[in-house]
């Protein structure tokens, strides 16, 4: 809801549904998609949100999703099932969902949305198994597919470093730029703007077109190609990243990851094989050789084999099947 | 939803909910309050929220209004209509309402929200004709009430000035010090402290415990004794006040008012009777003396007949009357 389906840029939460969506479509399954009405989709498209109000200062958000959120439960009771990816809302409003209802959590942005969880009549999806919390029974854990043919495997790579998520403190920008400054090698940071003071302060004055360069938000037409062209993806995250769907569609392009074993990253990254952990930006930039001697065909193979949309798609068919069966 | 119902210091929708509910009550109507769980009725008590989220941090007010919202939509088919004060939330959900809705229009925070009116299957019930918003249909003005039982007629007033309301640049806390100041008067602020800043930098300074005292945000129980001991109430407003509870409160107690003609007040200020409108800091200060020539008997009474929870309950009452019938 706060940007189209699928996002232009940046979305997460929207490049995952429209994934589910079209291969669920590709599968035969009648999907309705109920996003905002500039979104596209091969199913049906519902909805009343005219597009994303990230995208439209006019829009107030909370209005918007309580609106969109009240036009999917008026139409619930047509469908076999609902699958939420809005979050809590849709979840205070379950009791009034006429049709079994699964929620993806993508992610919990405060402890106190859980009593919004814990009360209602729906079924729940992790997307990772760090990212449960203990105060909820959940039916699955679904990683996130990507679009493998959008991030061809780049045989190449190139020998700077990317680092690509929201510009944010908790994603770990400055340390990247820290990291590839001791590694010795020019990084291209990618990614929306979200903490304006924090790009300003930490991030700004260490750009200069060469040894650091921001490439803007990066959306996915160019993504594969600045993923692709470096020799390393840094990502020294300082919060406990739910899943990380950057990383992963690195590995796709065949470039591997330096991180760090904070949240979902020792269940996404396998050792030595799409990447290394650990655990600072001293022992990350050591790293950064070994990340480039990595074999890339191996990276791009496990990437295809363990985050592929269709391993997705089938996923979420279980779990569709087990919550109606 | 944010204050218990009814509020103990401030939370004049609780108020004036509560107001109505406990008349609604005593004229023998069946009512069901949906409020916080530690709020008190003479009708029937329902919610899920153990208190009001501004009084407790731990409690995220958009979830837990959403769960009262929802609440209250499944048991709506019970009753044979609701009411609601509770904002745009219940009217994105009012497909949802299995009853006759009426809402009653306490402000608009933001033109954005208006898409949740426009769409809504409700009535509207506006609280003064200045707050119309021309986009809707309003079934009529209801002002409101007030309890003038605990608000007695202090026939002696005082010497001294006091202003009422929220500390915010919107009510003019800073105006008001300037005009008692011209005036030669002392100046008692009462309310709750809403924008710090300008509490700390434009309020504060002048807090000298006798030219200006700053007495907290004085709950129901003190109101009458601070209001009714002054010559005037002082509400320079910087905005378009949809009501103004506080100063009804104060004509109630005898004690003229010195406004600006915006928002409601030439609606609730009769000129020359219950106070002066204004028209700057300079012509209020000039219009104090005259306030406080005012017969406080008269001001009293008009309060009272314009202004007291009966006349309120019986125009509700001829509303529900009009969308039943």
């Amino acid at each position: 809801m706060a940007w189209r389906t699928p996002p232009r840029h940046y979305g997460p939460w929207e490049q995952i549904a429209s994934h589910l969506a079209e291969g669920l479509v590709a599968r035969g399954v009648d999907v309705t998609l109920f996003a905002t009405l500039d979104s596209r989709t091969a199913g049906k498209l519902d909805g009343v949100c005219p597009h994303g109000y990230a995208e439209d200062p006019a829009l107030d958000g909370r209005v918007w999703e309580a609106l969109h959120v009240a036009h999917a439960l008026a139409r619930s009771a047509e469908f076999d099932l609902v699958h939420s990816h809005l979050d809590w809302l849709p979840l205070a409003f379950a009791a009034h969902v006429r049709a079994p209802m699964v929620t993806t959590v993508h992610g919990f942005s405060d402890p106190r949305i859980l009593p919004a969880y814990r009360r209602a009549a729906s079924a729940y999806v992790s997307i990772s198994d760090a990212d449960r919390s203990p105060e909820l029974d959940y039916v699955a854990t679904v990683y996130h597919g990507i679009d493998l043919e959008a991030l061809p495997f780049s045989a190449a790579g190139g020998e700077d470093l990317v680092t690509l998520g929201r510009i944010h403190p908790d994603k770990g920008t400055a340390a990247a730029i820290e990291i590839a400054r001791m590694a010795g090698r020019r990084l291209a940071i990618c990614g929306i703007v979200q903490d304006e003071r924090y790009f300003a302060e930490q991030v700004l004055p260490h750009v200069d077109g060469d040894a650091v360069s921001y490439l803007g938000p990066v959306g996915p037409s160019r993504r594969a190609e600045v993923l692709g062209s470096a020799a390393a993806l840094l990502h020294p995250i300082a919060f406990d990243e739910p899943f990380g769907l950057a990383v992963v569609e690195s590995m796709a392009c065949g470039t591997p990851v330096v991180t760090y074993p904070r949240g979902a990253m020792p269940e996404i990254v396998d050792e030595a094989v799409t990447g290394f952990l650990v655990d600072g930006p001293a022992t990350a930039a050591a790293a950064v050789d070994r990340a480039a001697g990595l074999d890339r065909a191996a990276c791009r193979a496990m990437a295809s084999r363990r985050f592929s949309t269709a391993r997705m798609v089938t996923d979420y068919l279980a779990v569709y099947e087990r919550i109606l069966g």
